[in-house]
């Protein structure tokens, strides 16, 4: 099997910012010539597949700058420095939607653009529940709780409301759960 | 509801590269206050989950440089400007596996990392492929093309050779299709 790494030959840091940071390298490509790779770094994040008493899922509706548009996505958030990514799902789901769990999994983990981003998804599911109070979201972070059957998420997919990898994935997941414990 | 509705207040290009570009803008919030949104622009992409005769996924195994290693995907690539999605599809999957396919459908589309960037990928399937020779990457591409089953996929989520979202959503989607054949 042909070695495909890259060795990095210089790195020059572009941008610094709150989300993300952006790295330019250049490479050395395994035919030994020389090429360019623009790298985002990403903290890593996390989402919660949450599915109440009735089966429906928790989803938030948020508007999101970079599509001009408001989607419906489950609830995440990104990894604060050094953060284990469970308590984070836990802090980000009482945060965004007002519950806590009593027991909550983890289902995978993907990187979601490993073209140019290294951000890295965790992703995990819980069924129990605990309403606690309302929503406690950070002061530049506006949205709408919604609960949303596996059908109505599937309907949501087809117009589009739905439109995000996680979301979809996670809609997915629910499906074959269903399909497998017919 | 809410107006989740986020202005522009002003806009500034930190970068413009091959891939992506880089965006910081100051939006008017819901509550009237000021926030910064960080944004990286993407041409878009797309992905194809070609299915052999015997069942098996076609993968493309590849260095990603901003995971600094080697992980398996469904063949992909992004977008020329102004190129038809399903047209880019089927030069994908041309250039990085050397087949090309009598139909080909589409099975979705979804944004990566809709906190961040706008980078949308579609999704197509098929499993009408037609061996019509070797390979033709880019220049700075390095690929090795392999033939899994959905059960060594599988496999192959478990110990994060496949490890982005394009490809687990494939590989639920063909456990999906299995289910439901049954």
């Amino acid at each position: 099997m042909e070695n495909l790494y890259e060795k990095t030959l210089s790195k020059e840091q572009i941008y610094s910012g709150k989300i993300i940071d952006l790295y330019v390298e250049e490479v050395e490509l395994p035919n030994k010539k020389t090429g360019k790779r623009e790298i985002v770094k990403h903290p890593g994040a996390v989402a919660v597949l949450a599915v109440t008493n009735e089966g429906k899922i928790l989803m938030v509706e948020q508007f999101r700058k970079p599509l001009e548009k408001t989607i419906i996505e489950i609830p995440a958030g990104k990894l604060e420095k050094g953060e284990d990514p469970l308590a984070c799902a836990k802090r980000e789901l009482m945060e965004e939607t007002g519950y806590s769990c009593e027991s909550m999994v983890s289902i995978g983990s993907f990187y979601t653009s490993p073209g140019f981003a290294d951000e890295l998804i965790y992703l995990y599911f819980t069924d129990t529940l605990v309403k606690q109070g309302e929503q406690m979201t950070d002061e530049d972070e506006f949205i709408n709780v919604l609960e949303v059957s596996v059908n109505e998420a599937k309907e949501m997919m087809q117009d589009e409301r739905i439109h995000d990898a996680k979301t979809a994935y996670s809609v997915m997941y629910m499906e074959l759960k269903h399909a497998v414990e017919k």
